[in-house]
């Protein structure tokens, strides 16, 4: 389980290829192309509660059952594999579905068009992806309005540039000024075009994975897919305990494709499950355990990403509500579990119910970003730019947390115990009652020593306020802006480019513009 | 050493004290009167990282030494104890510190003249206390200012009427209104008389530690300080290995009496320590296992918490930096060093550099804080109202940070695995499909699922556009005027009362002016 899949290592053996992609893309990497954990997971739950919840689980499947709506073929798929089919309902006896997901990968290479973009899921990885899904953006001047294609290209680029966003993301926003049957096309070409991170594909129709396959197909070229996994995508569970037929398509269109899925109970505890932390717990589990049972059902060793969104409404005005510690517990507790169960997990984020970039979306957002990433949680989206509830992607909060994911990354790196990070010769050379700025070690040291925060003023009163008395949504306001204007484009072979714009034209003269 | 102190078992047993203590404070305890942890420390160290460090500190106090200064009976004390004393440089055998600490308590009660507001301190036990130290206080309208004894008593009664604030703290503002030497009167009365929860006394000379000695005898009555620990106070470390004159005559003071003392390495990475994480905590470590060493010299089994304030002087500027990943590592590895000495730990708190309560203050408070509260230390002190690197007292951002406590009180406390928290019964009533708020598990408990915050706005964007669009400074600036205007003062005995105010008159008589 440890293993990389068989297809992955096959791809790393082809260094011709990857060495023309390689050289399609000559963007510098900044950084690091994701995070490998030095510290231990922060766990919320005792072997015995782990045990409570996973019986829980078990009793779930096996006597409440799971509905997989709208799709006769999976229906059959369970049913042969002894699972207990009664119209929709599909109940799974104790064990079976632990006993398919053992054939999963607990950790794969999700490929990058730069080679050295590409992300390790799972295991003691921490990759870290922008906001999905607003249908609103907001900037400081701008206010609050419907995002557009230039909304979307330019999340995509300030993804790309970021040192601390590993991974491109999928819906960085709604694009509604174009079509919804030919939207994927735009976002997906932007993700291929303007970055060159690993990206997520298409899931609101199983033609519109297909069409996102196609374009990967042609973006690496030569059956690459075949042995590799270059998407993963996002596969929500309508809790409760519900998987319908368009995420269903779209999940068996890019399991049999050998693409990654993220299968996800996504939860409002007190409305999609139990007002209380134990009981969403077991209902995310048997929902995250059914799904990615059933990828192994239909393709053994197609890699899959367990899930989680929690939050909880509010039961006195029911709003949703974000950053908040009985959903903190779900995650934390959720991650332990699906460490034990074997698959890479996905959580967490940047969350806030806010309306602006103010303090509370920073508390809530810290809330968040915290505990996934202390928890060990192995593919964090929402790592920026997320606002309102996942209603609006925010300029000025991309900027400020993709600062913060910088320092989360510092942090889970864990301690430097080199003899040069022990400083002993420093303590000798200064000793009682003077000051370190001038030792030796210092002057070796200062440079990289501390993370450096582009966001927060660290300035006196004084300074800050000759400065114009700025606060962090006005100085976020300044940085995303120079950045975009900055950007460059990393490097495409030109043929590619021309296919996958043919590609879209073909498929735009085919598709509709209105939904279907 | 996971006893409780004989003095404050002695306490518990004199129920008559207790009860007389108790009617002369009538206020309801809205809360628990500190956090009982539920879950695991998150750690950062392997035990073969503890053990580098544990092996630096030795080194460091075996080989460079201490500086004592000023204080010539410290000096005899050490002497006779076997340690190396040369001019004011102390140095201690390998092991000497670690076999001297052994006698002091890991846990230990502070009592508050209100018996259910008096605090566990060590061991799972968390108590929060808010701001410590700044001479100005800023609020929304009037901006930032001169702290004044008004001020003073403000916080005390903001940190009175918190339901998420343990403990009174100490210096919550400098009441620069009160001249220097007749401060610490008006401080300690302030604590005494607008709160019933425990407090902090003056270190700023042995004199005033010996006038809040005098005026908690007062307070407690019966000797009742002769066995029971009731003050705690702030001794910081010179950092690097340099105790001072003053520092040292109010320790020695408070440890006389039975008094806790929180020795407290007070370092800025880069200038009081070397530019490194484990340098800086072997350093930390050496400073501090002296300090608590030191007080079981004076008075074997008397109460003592190790302290470490830690933040990072960017190399850039020289400016202090708050909420940053490294002093995070410090505190973290700190607090697990610490717990393996067998003392109780102070650290962390909502600190940060910004100036006013924006994101920046937000996100770095909370980085702040969630490694205290996951982190396991036992006194949190500055847990509310920190601005500005500690130069201002923040009302609004005192409303914010003590709602986030409450949260990580929560969070603290674990998941509850009770078989209602279960909620099986929710899960088969409902089923795949349909909605959990009508059913009978939720009505149950609705009211109580959730944590509320009070700051945090959840509406839709229409209704918060509707209610005027306000930021969270806005919101909780509008909630620290109401809780003033609420406040009512704890019952105290009149008797009391005019002996405390006869006290004061007398020393302010017998007090210069100006500083002596």
């Amino acid at each position: 389980m440890d293993q990389e899949p068989k297809s992955s290592r096959q791809g790393r053996r082809s260094g011709g290829r990857a060495e023309k992609r390689a050289a399609r893309s000559a963007a510098p990497t900044a950084t690091a192309p994701y995070i490998v954990r030095g510290v231990p997971t922060a766990d919320v739950l005792s072997l015995e509660g782990i045990e409570i919840i996973e019986a829980n689980a078990e009793t779930i499947l096996a006597e409440i059952g799971i509905d997989f709506t709208g799709d006769d073929e999976i229906l059959a798929l369970w049913r042969d594999a002894g699972a207990d089919v009664s119209g929709t309902r599909v109940r799974l006896p104790r064990g079976m579905a632990r006993k398919l997901i053992a054939t999963a990968p607990a950790e794969f290479t999700q490929h990058a068009r730069n080679p050295a973009r590409s992300v390790r899921i799972g295991g003691n990885n921490m990759v870290i992806g922008p906001v999905y899904g607003p249908p609103f953006v907001h900037d400081m001047e701008g206010g609050r309005r419907y995002a557009t294609l230039q909304d979307f290209e330019n999340f995509v680029k300030l993804a790309y540039l970021s040192p601390h966003i590993h991974h491109s993301g999928g819906t960085v926003c709604e694009p509604v000024d174009v079509p919804v049957p030919k939207r994927h096309l735009d976002m997906n070409y932007a993700h291929m075009r303007w970055s060159d991170k690993a990206f997520m594909g298409s899931v609101t129709h199983p033609d519109r994975a297909a069409d996102t396959i196609a374009m990967a197909d042609i973006l690496f070229g030569d059956g690459y897919l075949n042995d590799n996994t270059v998407i993963m995508s996002l596969i929500n569970v309508n809790s409760p305990m519900t998987f319908d037929a368009t995420m269903l398509g779209a999940l068996k269109t890019y399991v049999a494709a050998n693409q990654a899925v993220i299968v996800t109970p996504f939860i409002m505890s007190g409305a999609m499950a139990p007002v209380s932390v134990a009981g969403t717990l077991a209902q995310a589990m048997a929902e995250g355990m059914a799904g990615a049972a059933l990828t192994q059902l239909i393709r053994p060793g197609a890699p899959v990403v367990f899930g989680l969104f929690a939050a909880a409404l509010s039961m006195q005005t029911g709003a949703p509500t974000f950053g908040m510690p009985e959903p903190i517990q779900v995650m934390l507790a959720a991650s332990q579990m699906v460490r034990r169960l074997g698959l890479p997990f996905r959580s967490g984020g940047s969350l806030t119910a806010s309306k602006i970039a103010d303090a509370q979306a920073a508390y809530e957002s810290a809330h968040s970003l915290w505990p996934a990433v202390m928890g060990g949680v192995n593919f964090i989206l929402h790592g920026a730019g997320w606002l309102e509830g996942g209603l609006v992607s925010s300029y000025e909060k991309f900027i400020m947390d993709e600062d913060q994911c910088g320092m989360m990354a510092v942090l889970a790196k864990g301690v430097d115990l080199s003899e040069e990070a022990q400083a002993m010769d420093a303590i000798r050379e200064i000793g009682p009652g003077k000051h370190f700025l001038g030792s030796a070690h210092t002057q070796r040291n200062f440079e990289t020593a501390f993370f450096r925060s582009t966001v927060a003023d660290n300035n006196s009163f004084e300074q800050w306020s000759a400065d114009g008395a700025s606060d962090a949504m006005i100085r976020a306001s300044g940085l995303w802006k120079e950045r975009l204007a900055a950007y460059e484009a990393p490097i495409m072979d030109p043929a590619i480019d021309e296919a996958l714009k043919a590609f879209i034209a073909k498929r735009r003269e085919e598709l509709p513009d209105s939904e279907y």
